[in-house]
């Protein structure tokens, strides 16, 4: 964010809780929709309430769309019926949409009425598709004409729609059963003779998609080939709608941030709402879940400790570098599956790649864990011994280097494969590698690791 | 990917494989190229010789721009100089420009000097500019006219240079001096009378970008305000070139990236090679370097393990609840540590937000551990006696039961605390919090873990 902008962020923030109308209003009347929402967010109840005063129904409508889901019918509900409609008739289909998605089934039948009734069909029919389909995110407002037209039929067609179509960078060409034929450039009808026929200019479309895809199928396309617009159709190849670059970004970030929170074993379809406006309660619900599971995952590790207690007892300093051999493992493994989890999200790997996946950690994994016990095995050798550190009688420094070199060494390099594989076998069984990866990565790896470091102490000190 | 796609590539895969010339040409003539480059990018050596050569300097021109750095040079090496020339001449500047940012200096030269005398001019300026800055990504080509143009004039410059225009989405408006004026819809030139001015149809710009700001800014700016194109301009807002959306998805899908492996402790930017294009040595650099900090930190969490190794050996059943305690901080921190950087990236946070984020975590680490606490408590007082676990003379399992609730609870309350403040604090003095949190997190945790757990059970226990 610039400077410039925080700082009037900030100054309507003070006039906000001044209640200082005139000054909140010259402060907020430019801004974009987006810093609005932002100021609005960060406001208490009452001050919300004075914004929404302060600047309007009409010019508060834009503001809308890009509040939190939690936040929309509440807000919505603080106006006047006849303001409501004002909002919903003002805002372009799919943030009308979206909006009605939000609130509630009865709520939503209210503010439908409250429609023309042209625009209660339109809005009827794109509620119909799921909200996470390319169909729910859709706008229907184009540029479209049909395929037997001249340059002059369709810039006179289009002049007729120009306000209410939301873009003009692509105009979509279509037949007279409403099926997509190609699309064409505002330049190519700009710039040709008015009595050159639409057919002759149009161009193939490369790429469209169904209206019941997944809205993220919609945004990889648009950002894998560069577009600006993608063409949403039915299973007739009947042009409903389009899907732009601005709704690819959100679904994009949308779905890094459910990714990156899955990941950390945080629940749940990642919320619209900014970090500070989610409650505690619904922070501590998304949260729970898994700390519950793992901790009593964890207790299979204390198991094992329990079972090779005899060992830590004997060679006291074994202790020393317990914690060590299953973090290796944990971080290591961390490492592995968090770049094979990004490479399946980006579509980089097809299942048959699982074997070159595979091999490849497989040698990642010995030579970070032959690194690993080299260091820390020459640590073990010549630290304790300069530290005062003893062993019992029976046992030398060397071998004792050598138990945690080895016992290191294995527990990385499993780590390391179990890490990448591990995301690899959730997908083929069809489960989210991100959410399942994580945690089964640290329950088994820190098991594994006690038992090899005790294995490989028992059998290397013979204790 | 859709399937048809995925059939046509695997398809192309196996005729590159058989060196079937015409096929190839037959299946890859009209892919995108970023279809084309994921083609070339998974095939072998040869593979890559043949592909190329299959489909000639011209089409393979925009399959280069979006290689992987790495792969660049050698690509076009394989080239002869004739054909380099034609590459590198039908690219757009930007793609240009990053392909040459992608070689070796002396490469470089050679590169330009094939190039025309303008182009060659035109490339300097932008090679300038840094790699990540607005002015590194932009291009030149974009449609501008002067505010004392009439609608036939502009039409005719723009006509002019229809060719070389990236796109007419934004049409920009510029006075004598090159300055930055106001912009222009193609929609407003085309439908207008052509004696109109253009000054009477300019509108305002809301958003520009110095060619020296990062390109994380732009993108992030592009993306906030639902914007096609941003204009990038010089300290004395002359306009220089813009940035496109598909400039902006390529950007936040890198950061995005370089989070997600950042807080998994790998280092380095992120490569644009893919996953499995990465060589097992540029992997094995990027994770080595936590891996070996975060082992030898680990071996504190030993010491303090030595330090209390007789507690542990009085009471055995310590350990069967001591990795639970441990591991429940990690991960209660790493949930902290997640949201609140992802928080941060998304810009969500200010600085001055501080105590509303510590507040809420102390909530939030209270209900987490007392919920941990309560649970694993009752498990602690009721499960060992049914497993016949035994204890020491002088302990209940009352007593013992309490001690893993308390210490547990204490251990979550004060991890998620940290977890939340140490990315702010790492940011205040102007680290990297992705980088820094994930390692100090995991230390940190682990040491108090110990240290609370075994103080808590001398307390209680008595021993």
């Amino acid at each position: 964010m610039s400077e410039e902008l925080s700082e009037i962020l900030e100054k309507a923030e003070q006039a906000i809780a001044k209640r200082d109308h005139s000054r909140v209003r010259d402060l907020c009347w430019d801004l974009h929709h987006a810093d609005l929402a932002e100021l609005f967010e960060d406001a208490d109840q009452e001050g919300r309430t004075f914004l929404t005063e302060a600047l309007g129904a009409e010019k508060f409508s834009e503001v809308l769309a890009e509040l939190p889901d939690t936040l929309v019918e509440e807000t919505l509900n603080s106006f006047a019926p006849e303001e409501q409609r004002e909002i919903l008739d003002s805002l372009p289909d799919d943030d009308r949409v979206d909006i009605l998605q939000d609130v509630s089934d009865s709520k939503r039948r209210d503010f439908l009425e409250l429609l023309d009734e042209d625009k209660q069909e339109d809005t009827r029919t794109l509620l119909r598709y799921d909200e996470e389909t390319a169909g729910g995110r859709m706008t229907t407002h184009i540029g479209k004409i049909r395929e037997h037209m001249t340059v002059k039929d369709a810039i006179e067609h289009l002049r007729g729609d120009l306000e209410s179509t939301m873009t003009l960078a692509r105009i979509f060409v279509v037949n007279d059963e409403d099926k997509l034929v190609g699309k064409i450039r505002l330049r190519d009808l700009a710039f040709n003779a008015w009595d050159v026929s639409v057919q002759s200019l149009v161009q193939d479309i490369d790429h469209s998609i169904l209206a019941t895809a997944d809205q993220e199928e919609a945004a990889q396309m648009i950002s894998r080939y560069d577009m600006l617009i993608l063409p949403v159709v039915d299973e007739s190849n009947r042009l409903l709608g389009v899907i732009t670059a601005d709704d690819a970004f959100e679904i994009l970030e949308e779905e890094s941030t459910e990714d990156i929170e899955k990941g950390a074993g945080i629940a749940g379809d990642q919320s619209e709402q900014t970090y500070l406006n989610t409650s505690v309660a619904s922070h501590f619900r998304r949260r729970c879940g898994w700390l519950v599971i793992l901790a009593f995952l964890a207790i299979l590790s204390g198991f094992v400790m329990m079972r090779f207690e005899h060992t830590l007892t004997e060679v006291y300093l074994l202790s020393l570098f317990l914690p060590m051999v299953v973090a290796a493992g944990g971080n290591t493994g961390g490492q592995a599956s968090t770049m094979v989890i990004r490479a399946m999200a980006l579509g980089e790997l097809d299942p048959e790649d699982t074997t070159k996946v595979a091999w490849k950690e497989f040698r990642l994994g010995l030579l970070l864990g032959s690194l690993l016990a080299v260091l820390i095995g020459f640590f073990a050798v010549f630290a304790p011994p300069a530290l005062q550190f003893t062993l019992p009688n029976g046992t030398n420094f060397t071998q004792f280097g050598f138990t945690v070199a080895i016992a290191l060494g294995a527990q990385v390099a499993t780590s390391t494969l179990i890490g990448a594989l591990l995301p690899i076998g959730a997908r083929a069984i069809k489960m989210d590698p991100a959410v399942i990866a994580a945690p089964a990565i640290t329950t088994i790896v820190d098991v594994s690791g006690m038992v090899i470091y005790f294995t490989v102490a028992r059998s290397i000190l013979g204790v």
